[in-house]
C-alpha cells in the first residue's frame, strides 16, 4: 500500500547514521554512487537494506538540489499541435521514469506570463521543455538560467539552446508550389495567430519565386468557426480558386463557409491545410495537408533533455545536446480537397 | 533572476536558528501560522525578513510531508474530452497557485497501469484528480489511500470518494428520444471503447421505453477513420435512417462513410454525436450533439480537491468535499445533421 505520510519511514539522515557516513556523502551516493568510496558504498547499501529504506523522491530532490520532474511550458494546451507534442513528451518521459509537470503560460502575456514562468522555476525542475508554437520565447528563454537543461520546440532559433524545428517554412513553400502546379493563378493564405508566421513566409516566398503577386494574407483566430465567415466571403469571389490555411481546423471552417457560398471543394476551389489533424482524413472531402511530426518532436525533446540532465547529475562538461538544432521535416499529404484548376 | 541551485539560499533551518525556534515549529508556521504562538510568529517573521528567506517549495513540501502539486491521472491525454477537462484543471489550479503533474496511466492496463499509479503516489501529491472516462477506476481507486485528497471525474460511482458525473446516461437517453420523435423507426448506436458505457445504456433504455427493439450496438475505436467503414456499411442498408455515435469524431467518420455510400445527411440519414467537439459546428453539415461541460468539470474538480487539501493542511475533520457527488448536465444541441424521417 503506498503511503502519502512518511512519518515513520527512515530518512536519508537515518541511513547516513546507520552507515556511519555524513549526509553530504549520502547525497553524493544518491546522485552518483561512483563518487563515493567502495567502502562507504557498501556501508550505505547495508544500511539501506537494514532499514528497508525507500528513497523519498522529495528528500532525494532536496539532496540533489533539483527535482526529478520535467516541466513542460506551453500556452493553451487544447490546441492540436500542442496536445500531440505533449503526448509524445508524456510517452517518452514515462519510458525513462520522469514525471512531467505542465506549466501553462499565462495567456495574458507580459508580466503575467513571466510570473507563471518564475513560479515553475521556483520548483527547480530537472529540465524544461518549452513548446513555442506561439513564438513567445524571447522573453521566456532569457528567464531560464543557462545552467538549466532546456529544449525548445518550434519558435525562432536560439543559438545557445537545444531546439527542434518542424520545417514549417519549407513545408508551406512546397504546398504553395504544389497548388500553383495544379494550374491555380495564385494561392490565398489564411493565417493562424502567430507573431512571426514561418508558414506565411514560405507561402509568400513560393509565390515570389513563381513571380505571382501575393494576395493580402487574411488573419483569423484559433477558433475554426471564425474561418467559416472568411470562407463564405472568399467563396463570393469567383477569382479565388486555391486557398492555403494556416492549420487544418481553419481549413475545415473555410470549407464549411465555401459550401454555404455554394462553391464546391475541390471542383470550384482547392483548399489545403497544415498539421494533418486526426480528423483531416475523414473530412468530406478528405483534406490535403502537411503532416507535422508533433509526437516525434515531443519524444525527441525528452531524449535531448535527458542527455543534458545526465550531464548535470554527473557533473560532466556540457555535451552537444545543449545546443543541438534538430529538424523534423513534414510531409505533403495529397487528398481530395485539392485538384487541377478547371478552366 | 530565478535560481535552480539554492546552495547559498537560507533554509528553513537557518530561519529557525535565527528566530530561536525549533524546526518543527517552523514547519507548523509554514503549514498554519495560527498554530504558532504570537511571540514565535513575530520572531519567525523577523528572521524571514532579516535573511530575505524565500520558501523553497521542495523543502516546504518535505516540512509539510506532502508536495504542493496536484496529480492528474488519465489515460491517453490526446482524446478530446480529456484535453478539455485537463484544460479546466490547469486553469483553476493556476488560479489557486498549485502546479499540476500529469500521470499517464499505462495503456497496457493491469500491473503496468498500477505501477504508473504507484510511481505517482510515491511523490506524495497534495491531491489526485482521476479522469475516468475509460472506467478503469476500480483497480486504481483502491490503490489510493483514503487519507489522500481525491476527486474522480466520470466512471462508476465510488461512494466514499468525491466524484463528478457528466450525466451521460440522461443525455444519451434524451438524444435517442429526440431522434425517435423525428419519426425514425429505430436508432442505431456506434459505441466508443469503454468497459461500461453509460451512453449505450441511455440509448438502450430510451428505445426500450419507446417499445422499439434495439439493433445490436456496433463497437469502434477512438480513431475516427475506423468509423468510415462502419458508415459505409450502414449506408448500404436502406432501413438505417438514424445513427447515434458515442462521440463526435466517430459521428464525423460515419458521415464520411455515408457520403462514400451515396447517402446524404440529413436527407437520407440523421447522424447525432456526443461531446460538442470544437469542430462539430463547422462540420458540413454541422453536427447535432450533446454538449459536455468538460472544462467546467475540470475546474470544479480542483475546487473540491482544494477543500480536501485544506482539511489535511489544517488538521481539520473531513468536510463534505470528500464524498460529494456532483452532477454537471449536458445540453442537447440541435444542428443540421438530424432531420425528420422522409417517407
Amino acid at each position: 500500500m503506498p503511503r502519502t505520510k512518511r512519518g515513520n519511514a527512515p530518512s536519508i539522515r537515518d541511513v547516513a547514521a546507520v552507515a556511519n557516513v555524513s549526509v553530504p556523502t549520502m547525497s553524493r551516493y544518491l546522485k552518483d554512487p561512483e563518487r563515493v568510496s567502495e567502502k562507504k558504498r557498501e556501508a550505505i547499501a547495508a544500511a539501506i537494506e537494514k532499514l528497508n529504506y525507500r528513497p523519498n523522491p522529495i528528500a532525494r530532490a532536496l539532496a540533489l538540489d533539483m527535482s526529478e520532474s520535467i516541466t513542460v511550458m506551453s500556452a493553451d494546451t487544447r490546441l492540436y499541435g500542442r496536445t500531440q507534442t505533449i503526448f509524445g513528451i508524456e510517452r517518452k518521459a514515462q519510458e525513462i521514469g520522469y514525471p512531467i509537470t505542465i506549466c501553462v503560460l499565462d495567456p495574458r502575456g507580459g508580466e503575467h506570463m513571466l510570473s507563471s514562468v518564475r513560479s515553475c522555476l521556483d520548483r527547480s525542475p530537472a529540465g524544461v521543455i518549452l513548446i513555442d508554437f506561439d513564438r513567445l520565447t524571447d522573453s521566456v528563454v532569457s528567464r531560464i538560467p543557462a545552467s538549466t537543461p532546456m529544449v525548445i520546440i518550434g519558435g525562432p532559433r536560439h543559438e545557445r539552446r537545444a531546439q527542434i524545428q518542424l520545417c514549417e517554412y519549407d513545408s508551406a513553400y512546397a504546398m504553395t508550389r504544389h497548388l500553383l502546379a495544379l494550374g491555380h493563378e495564385t494561392v490565398h493564405y489564411v493565417s493562424v495567430p502567430a507573431d512571426v508566421d514561418a508558414r506565411a513566409d514560405g507561402w509568400r516566398m513560393a509565390l515570389s519565386d513563381a513571380k505571382v503577386p501575393a494576395p493580402a494574407p487574411i488573419d483569423t483566430t484559433w477558433d475554426a468557426e471564425d474561418a467559416v465567415e472568411i470562407g463564405r466571403r472568399l467563396g463570393g469571389n469567383p477569382s479565388v480558386t486555391a486557398i492555403f490555411a494556416g492549420n487544418d481546423e481553419v481549413a475545415m471552417g473555410l470549407m464549411r463557409g465555401l459550401a454555404l457560398a455554394g462553391r464546391r471543394v475541390p471542383e470550384d476551389v482547392s483548399v489545403a491545410g497544415f498539421d494533418d489533424h486526426t480528423l483531416s482524413k475523414v473530412w468530406n472531402p478528405p483534406l490535403t495537408t502537411v503532416r507535422q511530426r508533433f509526437t516525434e518532436a515531443g519524444e525527441h525533446a525528452v531524449a535531448l533533455l535527458k542527455e543534458q540532465i545526465d550531464d548535470v547529475v554527473n557533473d560532466r562538461r556540457r555535451g552537444e545536446a545543449w545546443t543541438m538544432f534538430d529538424l523534423i521535416a513534414g510531409d505533403l499529404v495529397e487528398r481530395a480537397s485539392t485538384a487541377p484548376r478547371r478552366r
